[in-house]
């Protein structure tokens, strides 16, 4: 009934992939790694969209938005900036097409070529702080809390859907503070959200902590990030949150005037999340039967499948469906009663186990005897008899307990794989052979880092906020480590 | 008090360009033609994508989303489209840069060059069709309801914020369907949603029609649109909606089999409302003071100012003013009480004013001894003393009255500017000493319809649905007529 989706355990990027395709949530473009998100992926988009944009209005920010056109000389004005992004960008040089000699085709005019080059923005700081001059003079203007939900290019080589795509949608917040503590406070809290949107919605457990040097955002002074583990042992870096420091305040000539007429450099952070996410959410939970969704991001909650010989059977039952929905939906739970008669029951059952549905109600002519119906739950395929009578609250706690048990559940798989190791022979075996989170000590340098990283693939994905201080010694070089760092393969 | 906003009668077109900048609406970027759309006028976008999507999902519709870039190719492929669109387009030439040879400057990377350049969407019909052609097999797949929210661009050589920029935002829907009767009834749904919400929300009162042949969308077999009236007496194209035939469907060969298994052509329509609609909403409603907003649309319904001499008093009054905020609030109404202690009252008056907020409630000494506040009307700028107690129904009341008095007020106006006129002198005496909407005799040709534009500068804003059967004769040729058409000179 699987609609030939492969097993997780023998082929784990063909299961993904052919997941995505089959329960309709987004396809490869011709446009070389650009996606088309179809409208059952896109509603889930959706709903992380207004749940995350209603926190980050709740904690004071305002969205604008800003051009999709940045100006190449402004990248050049951070200089780490320009380093990080400028070597994978689409550039805009022409703005007009004519008809070819031919007559037919249509090629670039060469008399409209741009004075200066257009980057399509692979993110906004520069754009946005060059705004955020024009906007803020004094301290009454800050602090300035903003954030903006926008398409953006980063030229990818191997795209993955969802993962890695040349084109994304995301959110990105740009804010503008006052002191350093204060856009330092911002960067974590946001972080913050995102951690609790990540554990509270999506039902996936993170790891809170810092980049390193090495890993930061380009353009940063500290990255604040979360990171997920996946059902195969890679760690995904789910969202990140920036403390920028002075350095585009800098860039972009932007000051203001304090309580007392002196000029300075606003301090300033950026953080988004993308449709990253969305990767995030199916590796996590999902298995060998298709996509599985936490209740709070599904679309559809319950999806009603009778079960029927004849017009006459089916319209008694849906009697019942209809009065089950009605009563459902009085309590906020979406439901799609499927009485589709082109399509047979075991192809329904087999369509929403694809697409996630949480909760599968099915009712047949020996419920219709004896008030009851079968309740199938997404999460762990187990099926339950119910009364008709008094249903929509059971189902709304079920749908409560789906919601808690994946999390459990993901909670569970991340301590059964997260390693300490003392040695590097022990890192690279747990690597090998059971991959996962590995917390190991590390001297702080780069040049380790990076050793460890070619040596075994494994990065450092982040420094937890809850490691433990420890004398230890680094697994890599032996010389004096305080605390350990999580290491893993990552997306 | 209104911060130097040049009147409308004096200046229209700077009063316009002051009053976005002056209200916080948007601003110009460093972009050519591109604008920053500033939290206060996204804000009204937002209210406007909230209902226009409830709406469009109401009426059975999905969102998606389809790649930014389009390649070059895909817009050859339907011949007339590339003639409407090919001409003012941002290509992407290249997807690298590097550090230039003065090693500090970056530069394109010449060996980074696209084979075949792509084009950002100017519209989206052919990368949206180009993937139809996968989704639609059977009778069994249409009809297939599609929306996008999204980000385009066209080149411009003369913007203006909100009603003509490079790049704006917009929705573009896209439905397949297996009849032509099916499509022609979706385009005038359509139009039907976009009409309600003119005059429904934005208070803006719209005539529905067709455009002539030579005003039609590139592509289209019909183009039906709302037409509105502006203060200044011209008219602007607040929305379309297309019937495109087959025409999508022969270009990129997308057919379906019906019940009875023989192939067919889908019948197409597409249809969009942009952030030009902000444009709409300002240039129908407000006046030398500021913005004037709708009700209905406005992100804050009620400021409350108070006005008083020291904490004590302040204090005082912002008991009183949290125990009204409350009372509005439990009815859904927005509401900021603004006591901000380094603004005085007068400030404060003029920049909700400037804003368009609907109501403003002053609450001064006198009123505490007297248990009433001042309740100040936007719209008509009127003032009322109201009694504190019971004051929430009442101004809820009184929301409801400002959004009936702003299409009223809207609707007299495009009655005393609308003109039936039987000459071509008398219609080059109405557009120059009068203006506004022009209904006259035309005889249905697009030369005549081309020499009136160039003699006049009109141009015909549409057929409308509601021009009465009448026997007469063309203004410029005396040819015979059937109908008057609605001629302007427009946005």
């Amino acid at each position: 009934m699987a609609k030939g989706l492969p097993k997780r355990a023998e082929d784990f990027s063909g299961w993904y992939n052919e997941l995505v395709t089959k329960a309709d949530l987004a396809e490869h473009s011709d446009v070389r790694g650009s996606m088309v998100i179809k409208p059952y992926g896109y509603a889930i988009w959706e709903n992380m969209k207004s749940i995350l944009d209603a926190q980050f209005k709740a904690t004071g920010h305002q969205n604008a938005y800003f051009p999709l056109f940045i100006p190449k000389s402004y990248l050049s004005k951070e200089a780490a900036h320009v380093e990080g992004f400028a070597k994978e960008c689409a550039v805009v040089t022409h703005y007009r097409l004519k008809t070819g000699e031919d007559g037919k085709s249509v090629v670039v005019d060469p008399e409209a070529k741009l004075e200066e080059e257009l980057i399509v923005r692979p993110t906004s700081e520069t754009i946005i702080w060059n705004s955020f001059k024009n906007w803020i003079q004094s301290y009454r203007d800050l602090p300035l809390l903003i954030n903006q939900w926008a398409n953006v290019v980063r030229w990818e080589m191997r795209t993955r859907l969802f993962l890695r795509t040349a084109e994304f949608l995301w959110q990105e917040g740009h804010t503008a503070h006052a002191t350093k503590e204060e856009a330092i406070a911002e960067s974590e809290k946001m972080l913050e959200v995102y951690a609790d949107f990540a554990e509270q919605y999506m039902a996936m457990p993170v790891v809170k902590g810092w980049k390193t040097e090495s890993e930061r955002f380009a353009g940063a002074n500290e990255t604040y990030c979360i990171e997920a583990l996946m059902q195969d042992g890679k760690a995904l870096q789910a969202g990140t949150s920036h403390f920028l420091g002075q350095n585009f305040a800098k860039a972009f000539d932007v000051k203001f005037s304090d309580a007392n007429g002196k000029q300075e450099h606003v301090w300033a952070t950026s953080w988004g999340v993308s449709t990253r996410l969305m990767g995030a959410l199916i590796l996590t939970h999902s298995d060998d039967f298709g996509l599985v969704l936490p209740p709070k991001l599904a679309p559809i909650h319950v999806a009603i499948v009778p079960i029927y010989k004849g017009e006459e059977q089916l319209a008694q039952i849906s009697e019942v469906a209809h009065k089950i929905k009605a009563e459902l939906q009085e309590l906020g739970i979406i439901v799609k009663f499927d009485d589709d008669t082109k399509r047979k029951p075991g192809w329904k059952f087999a369509e929403y186990e694809m697409k996630g549905v949480p909760v599968r109600i099915a009712i047949g002519p020996k419920d219709l005897e004896n008030g009851t119906v079968e309740v199938a739950r997404r999460d762990n395929l187990s099926k339950t008899g119910y009364s008709q009578e008094g249903i929509a609250p059971k189902i709304k706690e079920l749908l409560d307990e789906i919601q808690a048990n994946l999390l459990e559940r993901a909670m569970k798989f991340r301590t059964d794989n997260t390693t300490e190791v003392e040695s590097f022979e022990e890192f690279k075996q747990v690597l090998e052979n059971k991959g996962g989170f590995i917390l190991a000590h590390w001297d702080g340098t780069a040049e380790t880092e990076e050793k460890i990283k070619q040596e075994t693939k494994a990065t450092i994905r982040c420094i937890p906020y809850d490691s433990v201080e420890e004398e230890g010694t680094c697994i890599y070089t032996g010389k004096k480590s305080a605390k350990k760092v999580l290491f893993a393969k990552a997306y």
